[in-house]
Parts: structure tokens; C-alpha cells; sequence
């Protein structure tokens, strides 16, 4: 393993550990929220705020870095701690989702994607051997390998397909890293077929991965079979590295998630509702472009310490949204990082104290009381 | 006068004065810029950040705030400076620009003027006396009087006719105050013709006003009679009292205005042209979508002392403008704000130390050694 993972404390009524990653940039205590910073920025925060918020680690995308500004770039300056002034933890995806998601223009072969970018029409290769490439030179600490992701409603044959070729795949990218004190994670696929996820963990676990991610979740399954997946995913997966759940989700997805011994998410829930004026407090969601808020000089959420509940009323919220201000994107985006990161240290106390079980039924039931549409919208992130 | 107006320094070289306007919001030190937050808002700046660049006073407008939020918001939060956190001195404009410029569904006639919102296509009425009852609502510690703004390319009579409007609706803003700590400034008309500027500072200066801008500028004339008209207007106004110079300029605009006497300055070309990724710096404006900056791992400005030039390279923030990023627009606006500032804190000394004319004349060759398309910039701010 390129990086120590402690285990410090098992949670005695389900399986939610706490534990710590330790990386060139610092420690990363899970379980961990990750920033997602697709083009080396987090929606309109600086890194101050992102360290004051509570962020331990900022997520960044090989696929959308790689167009723009590309590898010479980070070459040059020396990576993007550098380039974005984030001096803690990084993470890069492979590309791998954005492959699946964003590519009208893309053929998969077994050599890996061609594509065309959006920034210049010029046609790409993202290979896994390309995708490391471009991983060491960003330079964040930990990598991921290069995966084919499938639509969860694909059948078994297409998903087993994927999944075969994402273990090729992961092999090519152990193959092809030179050296550099950057953790590389494997990822599971399989979609919702669980004899594909054990034939996945079975094959990725036999290699010198250093952690464990369960892929393949959120694109097209439901809630249930999400939580099922993630459930015995995580239980396939070894006891002594990190294991990330891409992607997903709401409070209650991660409560779940957690629940299951996942370590490590990312989402872009917190940031991407906050610019559509979507606060999560601990009394539910709060939009703030309804009328309701109009006259509401509360804060988004009294029981929160972060800076926007500390300086502004729902009304003065309200009032940028309505008029477009950019402040109000900001200050809402601020509020909900801090809300999943104070959720994600709540976690952590809790297990510490051999008590998550009953912490996050009472936190699961607490929003489900004030927030019946979560389901929606989680089946959406 | 509401609020005491001190003139510390004269310098020998020029009209320039330095001086300060105590409000109950604090000192004012003057020349001073003001940030325009025409919504209750610095464009995505917090308080706090406006602070930190060295804002003194930021200005609101009330034709806007008039529509959204509205006088009752302001009534019970108790004005804008608790409903926005910002506890420095405020002024706000009181709809005579807009009432030029945005409304096509408008008609002016000796009571007021009469629009369609934007907000929710009703028809309001905007008289002086309407104006002030929103501008006690709002709370701001300069109130403006509510004018007739016509284009700068009318002729003589219709600008006399505006003028003369303008001065009977400040009279009726002043009888129309109902006694709260609000400073009152009246607003200078007369277009391009100096015998209409003498007739308005004649008329204006008779009454007592707590101060007096020169308003009618910057609306389709050029530079060369922008300054003249300052220069003959600033000179016309009393020693006694501020003189406020409406919606001009860029820094030699500033530097032209305080060598005739003004004291007091607002613009959007800071932060507009930031959200355009247009900075300015000590060696010319720099323009973030430009390859030139693709790869340059300097400041924006090495001479500077903002947050923004401290931490980030011209390199990141090209990328964050091609990427369409908004903290691209936020990192410049602040250090657009505080090049701004720091123009007015070097003005401030060099007058206090009697060295200003030397000093202003220097500051103008050098810009427009480094700096040639000023001119036409200035013409459309």
C-alpha cells in the first residue's frame, strides 16, 4: 500500500469503522465527504473556505483536466496543489464516468475511449495507460484506474462485459504507473447483479490496489438496489484498505452507505442543489426561490455553525436567488459542504463512541420526518 | 449639514482636498471610491471581502431594491445594513439613472415617473417623494435626491427643461425627508453646457443640501468634455460640502476628477469588467480570455497586495474564465475593488503630503504608457 489505512474503532451494532488515511498532504479521517472540484475548483469557493467548511479532501476529473488546461500545464507548475492552492488531500477520477455520461462522440474499444473534446473538436484517446498519465501529472494523491461503466439497467451480458474489460483495464493501469507517491484505487463494477460484484471483488482483490471503489452505482438504479448492492459490495471488499462509493448521495445514502462499512463519497448533491438555491438544514431542505423564504428572517438552519448561518437570514438568501446575485450560489454552497462535512464528523463521533447504529437510525428517521421528496431526488444525483 | 464634512489637506498643485465624512456608519475618508451593490449586493463579494479590500462605503440603488425586495423588507429588518451585514456607510442612488436607462415602458411628467417592473410587470410611480420614503426605508446613510437624467447629445432645451425638473424635484426630496439621520445630496444637471452647469449649481447651492454630485455625465459624452464639464462643475460647488462625481470612471477618470476638486466616486467597471475577466493592474489591463495568459505563472499584478495576487497565477485564473468557473469572476472582482481602493488610499496621501498634481500626472503617464485603449473603454462605462 502506498499510504498507511487505519482501522481505529468498529462499530459495535453494524459495520461502520472509523479510521484514517494518511497521504503526502495530510490525513484524511473517515469516513470522509470529498469536494467535487472537476476543474480543479470547487463552484465558486476558494480553498480557505473549503479547509474553514471542513473539506479534508477536493475531488478533481482526469477527463474534463485533461481537455482544459491540460498535462503540460500541471507538468510545468507542479501539479494542481499548486495550480488551484489546495495544499490538502486530492483525489482524480479516471474519466471513466464522463466516458459514459458526456460523450455523444466516443467509440470504446478494447484499447480504451476516443473521443472528441468539447474544448477544441480534436479527437482524444483515453486509455487507461493515458488516463494514469494524465493522473500523475495533476499529481493528486490518490488515482483511480480507468472503468466501463454501464447504464444499470443494462442486461447481464453487456454489464459482465463491462466489468471484464474495467479488470483488464485496472491491470493496464497498475501496469502503467512510474513510481510517484500517488495511491491508485481499483473499482468494482457489476451493476446490480450481485454474482458479477463477487466475481468483481474476487478478481480486483487479488492485485495491489490500495483502496477499493464500488462504481457502477447511480446511473439508472433505484434506491433499494443501490443500498442492497452497496450493502454486500462493501462487505466483499478487504478490511484493511479504504472503500469508496462513487458518487452517491444524499445524508441518508451516505447514513446507509456507512452503515455498510463504506470509508469514502463524493457527490455533487451539496454543491449543484446550492445553485439551484437548495439548502440542506437539519429541519430538511430549504429552497430558497420559494415564496416562503420571502419574509423568513431566520438562518438557513439555526442548529448550523458554518458562516452563511451565522451572518445571513433565509430572507436576504431568498433575495439573491431572486435576483440572480451571485453571492447567493456561494453563501448556500458554502452551508451545504459544511452540512455533509459536520454530518460526516457527527459519523465519526459516533462510531468512536460505538454508538452509529442508533445514531444514524435516529438521524435516518429525523429526515425522513422533515423531508419526504429525498427519495426523488436521490434516485437523481 | 446632517453629517460633519472636515477638509484636512489642500493641495498646492491642484484642486484636490482631502477630507472626511463622519456618518453614522463611521468615517468616510475622502477621495473615496465607492463599490456599487446595486441589489443589496457586491457581486458575489462578501462583506467581509469587501472589507478586506479596503471599501469604505458601498452604494445601493433604490429603483432596484424599490422592486425587489421592496420598502417593507427594509421597514421591518430595519434598513439594508442589518438585511446585508454590512455595517460601514451606505449611500443610495435614487433612481434617476435608471429611470433613464432601463425602462422602454415608462412615462416622466412632472409628478414622477411611472414604469412597469421587471419583477412582476405592475406599474409603479417613482416620485422625489417616493424615492426618499424608499431611501428612509432602506436606511442608507447618503440618500440621493431623485433627478432627470437626459442623454448628453440632447440640445440645450430639453437639458434645461431636465435641469429645471431636477432642481424642483429636489426641493420637493427635501421638504419630503421625515427627519432621520440620513445625509441628503442633490444632484448637478445641466448636461454638456456650462452656462446650464452654472444656472444648476446656483440654484442647487441655496439650499441646504448635505452635499452635491455632478450627475448627467458618462451618458454619450466624451472624455474630453466629461473633464471639462468636472472641472468647471467641481468648482462651482462649495468648499464646504462633498462632492460626488455619479458613475464615472476609470482610474485616470478618478485621478482627472480629484485634481478638479472631487471627493467622491462610484462605478460598476471594477466589478463588470471583472465578470468580463478584465483586470487592472499597475502595468495595464490584463484580459483573462486571452491566450497570453494560458500559460504566464505570475500575478495578475506583482506590485499588488490583494488576496487574489497573493495566492493565484494568471495561469489558474485564464483557466478558471475558459472554463467558465465563478471564482474566476469573484478572485477579480476583488482585486479589481482593491486596485481601485488602493488608487484612492495613494490619491488620499499624496494630497495629505502636497504632492499630489506631481504625483496624479505621473500615475497618468504611466497608464497611458501601458495602457492605450482607455479611451475607448472609458467612453461606454
Amino acid at each position: 500500500m502506498r499510504f498507511p489505512f487505519h482501522v481505529s474503532a468498529l462499530d459495535p451494532g453494524s459495520r461502520a469503522r472509523r479510521g484514517a488515511l494518511d497521504t503526502p498532504h495530510g490525513r484524511i479521517e473517515t469516513p470522509v465527504f470529498m469536494a467535487v472540484g472537476t476543474r480543479a475548483s470547487v463552484t465558486g469557493l476558494t480553498p480557505a473556505e473549503l479547509h474553514e467548511v471542513g473539506a479534508e479532501v477536493v475531488l478533481g476529473n482526469t477527463y474534463h483536466l485533461m481537455l482544459r488546461p491540460g498535462p503540460d500545464l500541471f507538468r510545468r507548475v507542479g501539479g494542481i496543489h499548486r495550480f488551484m492552492g489546495w495544499n490538502g488531500p486530492m483525489l482524480t477520477d479516471s474519466g471513466g464516468y464522463q466516458i459514459f455520461s458526456l460523450s455523444a462522440d466516443r467509440v470504446i474499444s478494447e484499447r480504451g475511449a476516443r473521443f472528441r473534446s468539447y474544448t477544441n473538436q480534436q479527437f482524444h484517446m483515453l486509455s487507461p495507460e493515458a488516463s494514469i498519465a494524465m493522473q500523475e501529472a495533476i499529481g493528486a494523491d490518490i488515482m483511480m484506474v480507468l472503468d466501463v461503466c454501464v447504464d444499470a439497467r443494462s442486461d447481464e451480458a453487456t454489464t459482465r462485459a463491462a466489468m471484464q474489460r474495467t479488470h483488464r483495464w485496472a491491470l493496464r493501469s497498475l501496469a502503467a504507473r512510474t513510481g510517484t507517491p500517488q495511491a491508485l484505487f481499483a473499482i468494482m463494477q457489476g451493476g446490480i447483479f450481485p454474482g458479477l460484484r463477487r466475481e468483481s471483488a474476487a478478481f480486483l482483490t487479488d492485485h495491489p490496489f490500495d483502496g477499493f471503489a464500488i462504481g457502477g452505482l447511480a446511473v439508472g438504479d433505484t434506491r433499494a438496489e443501490r443500498e442492497d448492492i452497496t450493502h454486500m459490495a462493501a462487505d466483499l471488499l478487504p478490511a484493511d484498505r479504504p472503500r469508496y462509493l462513487m458518487g452517491v448521495g444524499t445524508p441518508p445514502d451516505l447514513l446507509h452507505a456507512i452503515l455498510a462499512g463504506v470509508d469514502m463519497f463524493d457527490c455533487i448533491l451539496p454543491t449543484s442543489l446550492a445553485w439551484q438555491g437548495t439548502a440542506f438544514t437539519s429541519t430538511g431542505r430549504v429552497k430558497l426561490m420559494r415564496a416562503s423564504t420571502r419574509d423568513d428572517d431566520r438562518p438557513l438552519d439555526a442548529a448550523c455553525a458554518c458562516s452563511t448561518c451565522k451572518l445571513y437570514t433565509r430572507a436576504y438568501l431568498h433575495h439573491l436567488f431572486r435576483c440572480g446575485e451571485p453571492l447567493g450560489p456561494r453563501l448556500v454552497s458554502l452551508h451545504n459542504l459544511h452540512h455533509y462535512h459536520a454530518l460526516m464528523a457527527e459519523a465519526r463521533a459516533a462510531i468512536a463512541a460505538g454508538r452509529f447504529a442508533t445514531y444514524a437510525r435516529d438521524k435516518l428517521e429525523a429526515i425522513d420526518r422533515y423531508e419526504h421528496s429525498d427519495r426523488r431526488i436521490g434516485a437523481t444525483a
